[in-house]
């Protein structure tokens, strides 16, 4: 049976699986100096056509942080909203990894919006105060909304006048890039980016990240940082062996429709339901819900769900890769008998 | 062909890699809670038998980082050998991460030993200097030595005496328990040692490094450290799952003894070679070799070494889980072939 | 002419500059072994009516800083308000130095309230998340308010039944101590505060803060912590004899009842002028005041002034212990000058 | 009654503690914007000769923890001799505020050699390795011992040959200038040193320690980091105020003359004793002493001496800027008397 626990609670699609198997063969150079790792890291330059430096990482708090800690001095601050991942679901990773002060603010439906960076701008050249320098948006965003191309544009011109960066945690950046129907390339490099945390856990892979960097200079110490940050794999290849499949036979666009396809039809299922009420204006495969109270135990028991906010009796539900109609219909039909009965 | 740079450029081992594919099935609750991780916990308990509390992290930095960091506060620091791979192969991650001191002294053979720890006791209490509070040393050594179970032993007691604790890391903790026809209950559990990094990857496992620790209280912060140090994996059951058949069916005694047998072949058919010198007391699979100069390039060309000491002309060669006696035999012939005309 | 800028920009007070001269006698231990840090410590202990550790650092900074880390492991945080010196203030230094994340929630005039802080509860014992540990208020605040003895009583009780500690950033408890017509031992001791930032340099010392602990296993490596943050001064005694005569002869008392004072009449002088708004509800040194925008310029050549909110116009004035009724009355001149004109 | 335990067990030169008393006058901007640190910076460029960069702190720990770290990125290493004070006498603050891991290396007479340095150039470009960044030599040594001019010079072309800096901390370096009749622009500026320590509460100040940049734009950042390293003094104009007299009418150079001379007196009334041996070759004011052990007792009961090594029996003795003709007679009469009785 599927949960719609969180996109981690899946396994790995069947041939990225195959891949890593497929590169068991014989010796292969450590620490990524490996054939695959070579073909991956090409492969990135291809679906964002551009000349970027990849690392690969093991999870997505390395990629975020790894990634950031080298874009900062100690003294300098990234930007982001409460409920960024690097805020709270990190357990203060950039703070001792980095020494980094994170400057967070209240997110508008999940987003970050240039309004509120701006009162951090005074803080520029006084001593008293930790400096400005990055600014980092989720996309997807935590609360399952998607920042449009627009405003991921606007928000890197502003970094860029304003002498800062502009970090994606893209941990699901697929489903927005499926959502939008748009491209790696489009959303991304065209937009002005200057690092990509660029997430395949949630999409189908078993353990791939990987730190995209659209600017070579200012990532020219990432190497150090990565080893430093205990990231540094040294049978690297099963890694990289992942991202072939996964960039080259668009496994990342097939398994991000489904999911968000899956999220669209339980979404559609569960909004005519009398005393549900959707939160959120998702298009990807993150829905957060509210329920009745009543449901909860019975609810946990059958088909554990994250209640994300108890007062509210909203609850989050996750779509994966591997969801299923079938999965969608069990779920559904057992909420039908909760409504008749509580 | 199969090289002798490292045991890391080796592959998975068939088995392990099964069991990977074997748990690809469904859903599994994420960062650990899963039943793989509930199973390859129990078996660590068996092997050691000790109710020993178990980490696994991503590499063998990760593990002795974070559990050393566990163990110390700011101010306090680890004492360990010159060529301790925490003092010169981790790229400063201590130092970053725990903000602790490395304190390090000339090795005995790769050796840590008493009489060198003893004058660091001066500093107890002193507020000018960082408290000594573990004793780091690696089984086998990075000189491809093998501590006794008595030498560990003691070194525990003093450790003990001395409101100390002792760290072993055990990058290579089977090739040392295999060397001595020993156990890991022998060898770990009854010499009192506090903190095991216990590695699998260099032995045949994929990505298989876990923080094995002996004091439950000591410990007991262990999990925020392990994710605010970016390893928290959240499809955990791929790691767990190699660790099931690597304890379970004794792949990690098969794999040793494999390479250890292998280096010892190696050894004793290049000891006989006229201007070849073993430079170390190896009973593992780790080789430190004296050649002539003339046979370095054609070497690189043909098998590439590690040069580990330019001035002396000393390589280093590593067997592996999967290295053959035929892959012995080719690099001995080459060798004698070499012989013949430098 | 005495500004209204900060407390800062005052001297020192004549008894303190000649209790320095005095101790200029010969040779002392250095770091703290000598007499006047025998003799001040004592004092501490008297004013407080407890056995407290004192140590001596050199600013606020540091004694928030040193306290913090001091009482937090790297994977804990501390909440404050938005406004906390600590958190807008110190250009990262807690971030930085100990690795610790801030939790800043809105203020509420100034102040910390426990509403804002349950939130964090849910936080525990879940490894993604940092762990609340210390609650942190300013007394008096930064926006000039002042708890009182019942709301610092109500904070440290809820820290402790929820396994937290209370710190109080004191840089100006003496003036709220006064303010309030209360104690040291009655605000500190008695409602169960665990860490004091003890501040005397905006009280007229040249160098005085003190970290001041009344838990002494909680700070018995404090020492380490200190000299491992840069403040442990060889010279100890000229930090040691300032605090003397500051406690013995309540210079402390006798500094910060004038400030307040001069503060109360300062707000009774503006507060009818026309176009003027006391925007604070001060019993201290600090009034938050509105004035006409056309006034900033002719204003900030004759007295500078630290104008804090652009938006609102308000200006921040700060009284001291040397500010006198003759200060006081040549500001309001030129104001009412200015206020006839603009 | 002077003792030679430490130059920090003296007081404050006179006309210092006048100065200090004579800048206590009225109102004057905090954190360095004063007149006082004005005067103090240019005096800094004449006596250097340099357009240099000065930031005041308050101890020599945070001259060179605040400095180094501003030098060197989380990843980079700092080169230093095994007695060195950041070594060994800091309790771990440049791991800890840095990040940053200390290379050290056995000392040749106090002093770091070239040829100890060379070896760690082959970790350049290597990921696994911290990067040699920063050499750093203390003048006077920890061995009471003191580089040539040259030998700093050819030091300081070695780092910059190879892409590193020159760091010299200097909390006697006063007494080096003196001892070897040269000047700080030759010692100094002129063999081209990066970053210095400048000590001057060893050498009759009360709190005066500075960093002095040779390289203004590597120096940029160094007010934040300052701050972020808790030094940022409010009252600054106390500190800066003790740098005029110093510099401007050459109390450093008195007070070195002084030290240097009885040391020289010490030395000459010592080493013609029976069971006496001078052990450092000092030209400064620090000598290492080996005497009989049955004057340990009798010798710490009257004059307090610093035991450096137990085992062969050496003292410290160290001569400040008041130690006098009848100090140095009335401590050699007393070790006569010993020398008569044991």
């Amino acid at each position: 049976m599927k949960m719609f626990l969180s996109d981690n609670n899946s396994g790995v699609h069947p041939r990225i699986l195959e891949s890593i198997s497929n590169s068991n063969i014989g010796h292969e150079p450590s620490y990524g100096e490996d054939k695959y790792t070579e073909k991956a890291n090409e492969l990135f330059k291809e679906v964002f056509q551009a000349d970027v430096a990849v690392y690969f990482v093991t999870n997505g708090t390395a990629a975020n942080i790894v990634g950031l800690s080298g874009l900062l001095k100690p003294f300098e601050a990234v930007i982001c909203t409460d409920t960024a991942h690097i805020n709270v679901d990190e357990c203060g990773a950039l703070e001792r990894f980095g020494g980094n002060k994170i400057l967070y603010v209240p997110n508008r439906d999940g987003k970050l919006v240039i309004d509120d960076i701006k009162g951090f701008l005074n803080s520029i050249g006084d001593e008293h105060q930790v400096q400005p320098r990055v600014i980092s948006i989720s996309q997807i965003t935590e609360l399952g909304t998607i920042y449009t191309i627009e405003e991921i544009k606007e928000l890197a011109d502003f970094a860029h006048t304003n002498n800062m960066f502009l970090h994606v945690d893209g941990a699901r950046i697929s489903n927005a890039v499926v959502a939008l129907n748009s491209s790696f390339k489009e959303m991304i490099t065209d937009t002005g980016v200057d690092l990509l945390s660029f997430g395949g856990t949630k999409n189908g892979m078993m353990i791939g990240e990987a730190i995209v960097s659209f600017n070579k200079e200012l990532s020219k110490n990432f190497k150090y940082i990565r080893k430093q940050g205990m990231q540094l794999l040294s049978k690297m290849r099963f890694i990289s062996a992942q991202f072939i499949p996964y960039l080259e036979e668009d496994i990342w666009k097939e398994n991000a429709i489904n999911s968000n396809n899956m999220s669209k039809y339980l979404k559609e299922e569960l909004e005519i339901l009398p005393g549900v009420e959707i939160m959120n204006k998702s298009l990807g495969n993150i829905l957060f819900v509210k329920i009745p109270k009543g449901w909860n135990r019975p609810l946990q028991e059958e088909f554990p769900v994250y209640l994300i906010n108890e007062k509210e009796n909203i609850i989050r539900l996750v779509t994966s890769f591997d969801t299923t109609v079938e999965d969608i219909e069990s779920f559904i039909n057992y909420i039908k008998k909760l409504s008749s009965v509580h």
